[in-house]
C-alpha cells in the first residue's frame, strides 16, 4: 500500500489526530466544588485582579494556537480552512511530541487580511503564543507584522522564520566544512514567498552581503517595474550589482543555492556553473528543485533537501517546538530576532564540529536533545534580550 | 483548609485543568510521512473535494468549542475573557468526563454583538459544535439567534437551554409527586435574564399557561414602561391577566416558584402564601433566593436548588453532555426545540416513577447512564426532526 492511502486511511481511523483531555478528576461532588463550582470563583477572581495570573492558574502557561486561513496549505495551495485542518492537527501533534506544548488548531473562514488581524487578536488572551501557518504571501507579512504589534504573546509564522532558523543553522555547518564565511559567499535564494523573502532577509541578519534572490520571473532588481512592496523591500538590501537575467545567470560563480520554489527549476548545468565546494538546499516539495542526485552529479558539494528520505533533512519541525517551549517557559512577550538567532546556534551547534560531514550537517528531529538545546538558548535568550516576562 | 484555599491551590498544581494529546505517533520517519507530511496532503485535497469530510479526517467531529466574552461568569459577573477562562476549562473537563466530547475553551477580548458573532463565525469550520457560556443578557440571546442562523454547526447557549432543559426535567417529576399537571399550575419566575427567560420560553412549550415572569423591579406586564425588547416580548406571552405588584404579590397562590435571581430576596412568608404542595427551585448560586431549610420550613412541599450539598440538585451537568453527544453523534446541524425536550424527558424518566419522592426527583449527574440516555434521546430527536447529517 502507498503512503497516500495509508494516510486516509489512517486519518479515517484516528478520528482526529489530537483530542483534549482533563487534567482533574471530576468523578464526585467533593472533586467537583474544588475544580468546578463553586471553587473555581477563586482562580476566577485572582485573575480578575491581575489578569496575568492567568498564566499561573489556567492553561495559557503552555498552550499555543496554531492558525491559519487555509491559502497556502503545504505546496497544495489555496485548498480552504477546513482542508488545512489536517495539517494543523498534525503541527500540533509535532508541538507535544518534540515540545510538551500544548497546541490547538483554528482555522479561519476569512481571507480578509483585517479580519484575521483582528480575529486572532480577539483570541489572544486564552493562549500564550501564536503559531501562523500556511498563511500565503504577501498577506502573512502583514498580517504577522501587525499581530506582533497588538498582542501581548509571541507570533510567530513558522513557514517565515521557521523556515528561515534551520536553513541558516544548516548553512552555518555546511560553511564550517567548507571553510567559508558568510561575509564572503554570494548566495541565490529562488522562491520569493513566505520563506524565500525570511531566508533572506534572516540570512543578511547574519553577514550574508552577497545574495541574489529570484522569483518565477528571474532576477529582483532594485528598480525593476511591477514589483510588490515586498520585492521592492528586498532588491533594496540584495543583488548590489543591480544584475538582470535569469536564475541561471543568477547561479554562475554561486556558493550557496537555496530553492524554496518549485518542482525541476534548476538543471545540472546550473549547479555546475556555481563555485568550487557549491552548497545547495533544493527545499520544494515533494518534488523539489533538483534532485539530491543530480545536485551531486553536477558537482554539487553538500546538498540539503526537505525530504527525510536523505541526509541533510532542512526540516522545520527542528525548530519551532523548541522556539516556543523556549518562550513558553519564560511567558515571553515576543518572539524576537535574538531568540530567533539563538535557536539556529543552537541547532548547529548540536553537531560537534569533528562529526560535521557533508552528509551531516543537521541534527535528526527524531533526537530530542536538539529541542531542549533549542529551548534553552532560546529561554536565554528572551531573558537577555529583555522579553522575558518570569 | 476551606475550599476557596483548596481551590488556587489545586488551580496553581494543576497548570491547566486540560491539556493537547495526540491520538498517533511521531516518532520516527515512517509515522511522520503518514500522519504528517508528505501523506497529510491526501486527507487535505480530499476534504477540499468535499467539505463534510472534514468530520471523517479530523477531529472535528467530536469537538466542540466553549466560547465566552467574560461578561456573566458564573455569579460574578462581567469579570473579563482572561478571568473567565478557569470556568471555561472546567465545562471543558465536564464535556470530556461526561460526554466523551472534546471542549477547547475560547475567551473573546470583546463584548461588541457583532463582533462575536464574527469571530465564531469564523471560527465554526474547525468546530463541530459551539457552546456559548457566561455571555451576558440581553446581548446574549442576539449572539445565538445570529449565530443559529449562519452557522452549519450546532450552536447551544447553555446558560439559558441547559438550565431551562433541567428545570423542566425537575419539574415534570416534581408535578408527578403531587399530581398536577404543567397546564393547570401557577408558576412564578424570579429573574429575567438569560436563564429566567429561556426557562419561562422553554415551560411555555412544555404547555403552562399560567405563568408570572418577575425582574428586580418586580411583576412584567405586558404594557408597562421601560420594558427592553425581550421584556416586552415575554410580557406578551405570560401574565395573562395584566397583574402588576411585587414578587410577593406574584407568589400568592402559585404553585411552582423558580428562581434564577440573587441571595434572600425570597421570604418564608412568600413560601407560605403559595399553594399546598408547593415546588420552589431557588437556583441563585452559590446564595440561593431562600434556603432550603427555611423553604421547607414555609411549607415547600418540593425543594430543588443549585448545590451539591441538598437532595435534588438541578445541575446543569445533566444536560450539554448527553446533549452534544447526541447532536454530534449524527453530525447534527442544530440544536433545536425538539432535541431539547427530548433531553428534558430523558432526564426525568431516567428515575422510574415507583422511585420517585420529595427528595429525589432528578437523577445525579455522577450516574453515567443518564448523559447516554439523554444522548440516545437527543440522537432519535435530531433524526426524526431532520436536523441530522449521517
Amino acid at each position: 500500500m502507498d503512503y497516500k492511502k495509508e494516510s486516509l486511511l489512517l486519518h479515517a481511523r484516528l478520528k482526529g489526530k489530537i483530542e483534549i483531555t482533563p487534567r482533574v478528576s471530576v468523578s464526585n461532588s467533593a472533586e467537583l466544588s474544588v475544580a468546578y463550582t463553586p471553587g473555581v470563583a477563586e482562580p476566577c477572581l485572582e485573575i480578575q485582579k491581575d489578569v496575568n495570573l492567568s498564566y499561573l492558574y489556567t492553561r495559557r502557561q503552555n498552550l499555543v494556537a496554531v492558525i491559519t486561513d487555509g491559502t497556502a496549505v503545504l505546496g497544495l495551495g489555496d485548498i480552504g480552512p477546513e482542508a488545512g485542518m489536517p495539517v494543523m492537527e498534525g503541527k500540533c501533534v509535532l508541538f507535544k511530541t518534540f515540545g510538551e506544548i500544548d497546541a490547538f488548531p483554528l482555522c479561519l473562514r476569512t481571507k480578509d487580511t483585517d479580519e484575521i488581524v483582528r480575529t486572532i487578536s480577539l483570541l489572544a488572551g486564552s493562549f500564550g503564543g501564536i503559531n501562523l501557518e500556511d498563511i500565503s504571501a504577501p498577506r502573512c507579512f502583514e498580517i504577522e507584522k501587525r499581530l506582533k504589534e497588538i498582542c501581548d504573546v509571541p507570533v510567530f509564522h513558522d513557514d517565515q522564520h521557521g523556515t528561515a532558523i534551520i536553513v541558516a543553522a544548516a548553512l552555518i555547518n555546511a560553511l564550517k566544512i567548507v571553510h567559508k564565511e558568510m561575509n564572503n559567499i554570494k548566495v541565490v535564494i529562488n522562491g520569493a514567498g513566505a520563506a524565500g523573502l525570511s531566508i533572506a532577509d534572516y540570512l543578511l541578519q547574519f553577514g550574508v552581503t552577497d545574495m541574489i534572490v529570484c522569483d518565477r520571473f528571474g532576477i529582483i532588481t532594485e528598480g525593476s517595474e511591477d514589483l510588490s512592496d515586498v520585492h521592492k523591500a528586498i532588491s533594496k538590501r540584495t543583488n548590489r550589482h543591480l544584475m538582470k537575467g535569469s536564475l541561471q545567470d543568477a547561479l554562475v560563480s554561486a556558493d550557496v543555492f537555496i530553492g524554496v520554489s518549485g518542482p525541476n527549476c534548476v538543471t545540472k548545468e546550473m549547479i555546475s556553473s556555481m563555485n568550487l565546494h557549491s552548497i545547495v538546499f533544493p527545499l520544494a516539495n515533494p518534488v523539489s528543485e533538483i534532485s539530491r542526485e543530480n545536485a551531486l552529479e553536477a558537482g554539487a558539494f553538500i546538498v540539503g533537501t526537505g525530504s527525510s528520505q536523505f541526509p541533510n533533512q532542512i526540516n522545520n519541525v527542528l525548530a519551532f517546538p523548541g522556539i516556543f517551549r523556549g518562550a513558553l517557559d519564560v511567558l515571553a512577550s515576543d518572539i524576537n530576532n535574538e531568540m530567533m538567532q539563538a535557536a539556529s546556534k543552537a541547532i548547529a551547534s548540536f553537531i560537534p564540529d569533528n562529526e560535521l560531514n557533508q552528509n551531516y550537517i543537521i541534527p535528526f528531529a527524531f533526537n530530542k536533545g536538539v529541542h531542549q538545546a533549542v529551548a534553552n538558548a532560546v529561554r536565554n535568550a528572551a531573558i537577555s534580550s529583555g522579553v522575558a516576562r518570569i
